[in-house]
C-alpha cells in the first residue's frame, strides 16, 4: 500500500498539504485536484488511526438531540459533526425523541470509553446518571456547576424582541411560549422579554401554556381569538421559537389579520431548512455554527482534561423580515 | 451495580419487558414507567454490549450523505438511525459535502473494521475504492452488479408526474431538472416524464442545465421568463425536486403568474420540514421511512454475509397539494 510521501511525491506537494487535503482543511484548488488524483492514482487510503489518535480513545463524540429531523438540530447536527471532522473525530447520531432511556444508554457508552465524550441538547432529568467523569458539553439546559454549557444569550434575546416590537410601534405586545419547567433557554427568553417591558413601562401579556400539543394548540388559539382577532388588544406577539411564531402567523392570517399592518410578529431562532434557504420571517437568530463550534472545542477540551469556562454565552442578532414594519 | 434481573423484579415485569424498554420496543405506558423509575431505583446501567453483541464487530452503521441539514436527508438520517438503535447498531453520521476525499476516510475505516457497514447517499466516483469486502447498501445510485441500492421507483414516478399534470388539463408540459450524469434518480425520472409524454402524444419541453448554482439559476430564469412569463407557452411543470419546484413558484409568482390558475406545478419527494410539518405542494412523495427500513435491513444482511436483493425499488405516490388543479 502506497504511503503519504509518495502521494505527496507525485502531486509535488509537501506531506502536510496531502494531509491538509485529508483531512479537509482549505488548500489551492489546483493543488486539492493534483493531490486528489495522486490518491486516486496511487490507490491510497489515508488510515486516520495514524492521525495522533491516543491510546483507549475512540475519537468519537456522541451528540445526542431529540431529532435531526428538524430544521434547528439539523443545522446544529451539521455544524458539529463539520467541526469535529476537522479534528479528526467521528460524531455518533443520537435521536433520543426525548426518551431518557435513549439517552442513558449513551451516557453508559462513555463510562466504558465507548465513545469519548458527549454534547447534548436534552431536557430529561439525567443528572443522576452523570458522572464528573464523563466528558459532557450541554447546550442550551443548564444541570449543575459540574457540567459545562453553551447557550444562546437568550435572556438578551428575549428582551431584543421586546425592544424590536418596542421601535416598530407596537402598543399592547404579548409573549408565546411553551412552558418547560426545564428549559432553561425558554424561560431566560421570557424573562429578557418580561424585563424589557417591565423597565419601559410596556403593557404586556403572557402566554405560557405548558400542556401537550393538541392542547396547546387549543389554548393557543382560544387566546389569539380572544386578544387578537376580535380584540384587536395585542398589536405584537413574540413567539418563543421560529416554529412557534408559524403557528401564529398561519392563525391569525387564516383569521383576516394581515401582517405587519394588523399584528407584528417575531420569532426565535432563524431556522433555514438548509444551507441555501432564506430566513421567512423576523426573528432573533442564534449562532448555531458558533454554539457548534465551541461545544466540539469544549468537549475535546474535556476529553484532554483541560479546564473549559463552565457557561459560554453567545450573542444573539435580530434578522428584520416581512412580519414586522422595518 | 444491580442487574437486569433486579430491575425486572422491583418493576413486577419479565426480564424481556425490561429489555424491550431498554431498546425503545413498545410495551404498556404503565409498564415502561415502572422499569424507568426501577432502573432509576437501582441505578442500573444497560450494557449495550450484554445485547448480543458479535465478537470484532462495533456495531457502528456509517450514513454518509451530502449534508443533513437539508429536510429529505433530515428525515432519511432520522429513520435510518431509528432502525439501527431499533437492531442495537450505532450510527455514525458523515455529511460528505459531496467531497470523495471525506468519503473515501469512512471506506477505509469500514475496510479496517471501525464500523461494521456503510450506507450511503453519493455521487462521487467511489467504485475504486468500494471492495466487495465492505457491508455497503447505495440508495439512490447504482454502481455496478455488486453493490445493492435501495431506491424509489423514480421511473414510474416521473411517469406519475406527466399523467398527473396531463389528468388536470395541462396542454404544454416540461421537465425541470439539474442534469447530472451520476445521479441515477433524477435521469430515471427524466425518463419517465417522457416515457409518458411520448406515449401519449403530450407535446413537452426539457430544461436540463448541467450548470452549476448560480449559472443554473440565470439559465432556469430565462427557460421561465421565455415559455411561462412571456409565451405562456407551457403550462403545467415538473420539477425533478420540490426544491426546484419551490424556485420555480417563487419566480413565476414574483412575475405575475397565478398557481394554479396560469400554470400547474408539480415538484418529487414530498419534503417536509419536521414531522409535524406538512407537505406545501403537489407532489411525488418518496417513502422515506420505508428507504431507511431498506437500507438498515439491507446493511445488516450484508454484516451477518446473508444475501440480499441487488436492486430494491420502492414505490412512490402522488400528493395532491395546492399547485395543480385538484
Amino acid at each position: 500500500m502506497s504511503t503519504i510521501k509518495e502521494v505527496a511525491k507525485r502531486a509535488g506537494v509537501s506531506v502536510g498539504t496531502v494531509s491538509k487535503v485529508i483531512n479537509n482543511i482549505a488548500v489551492k484548488p489546483k493543488t486539492k485536484q493534483a493531490v486528489e488524483l495522486a490518491i486516486k492514482e496511487l490507490n491510497y487510503e489515508p488510515n486516520i488511526y495514524a492521525r495522533g489518535l491516543k491510546v483507549n480513545r475512540t475519537h468519537t463524540v456522541a451528540l445526542i438531540i431529540p431529532t435531526v429531523w428538524n430544521p434547528f438540530y439539523g443545522e446544529l447536527a451539521f455544524h458539529i459533526e463539520r467541526y469535529l471532522r476537522e479534528k479528526q473525530y467521528k460524531m455518533i447520531l443520537c435521536n433520543s425523541e426525548g426518551d431518557y432511556v435513549t439517552e442513558l444508554a449513551y451516557f453508559t457508552m462513555a463510562k466504558q470509553n465507548q465513545v469519548d465524550g458527549i454534547i447534548t441538547v436534552t431536557y430529561s432529568d439525567i443528572e443522576s446518571y452523570i458522572s464528573n467523569s464523563i466528558p459532557l458539553i450541554s447546550i442550551d439546559r443548564f444541570f449543575n456547576d459540574n457540567i459545562p454549557y453553551v447557550s444562546s444569550d437568550n435572556f438578551s434575546g428575549g428582551a431584543l424582541a421586546a425592544k424590536h416590537l418596542d421601535d416598530v410601534g407596537c402598543q399592547s405586545v404579548c409573549f408565546i411560549g411553551h412552558g418547560s419547567k426545564k428549559d432553561n433557554a425558554t424561560r431566560n427568553r421570557r424573562k429578557g422579554f418580561v424585563d424589557y417591558c417591565e423597565r419601559h413601562q410596556k403593557s404586556y401579556l403572557i402566554f405560557d401554556d405548558q400542556g401537550h400539543h393538541e392542547t396547546f394548540q387549543r389554548n393557543l388559539e382560544l387566546f389569539l381569538k380572544k386578544e387578537v382577532i376580535e380584540t384587536s388588544t395585542i398589536d405584537g406577539i413574540f413567539a418563543v421559537t421560529d416554529d412557534y411564531a408559524f403557528q401564529v402567523i398561519d392563525y391569525v392570517t387564516k383569521n383576516g389579520k394581515r401582517i405587519p399592518e394588523d399584528v407584528q410578529i417575531i420569532g426565535f431562532d432563524g431556522i433555514k431548512s438548509s444551507a441555501t434557504d432564506e430566513i421567512k420571517i423576523t426573528t432573533i437568530c442564534q449562532p448555531i455554527e458558533e454554539i457548534a463550534k465551541m461545544s466540539v472545542n469544549g468537549v475535546i477540551a474535556l476529553i484532554n482534561k483541560r479546564e473549559v469556562s463552565h457557561e459560554v454565552l453567545l450573542p444573539v442578532q435580530l434578522f428584520q423580515g416581512k412580519t414586522t414594519k422595518g
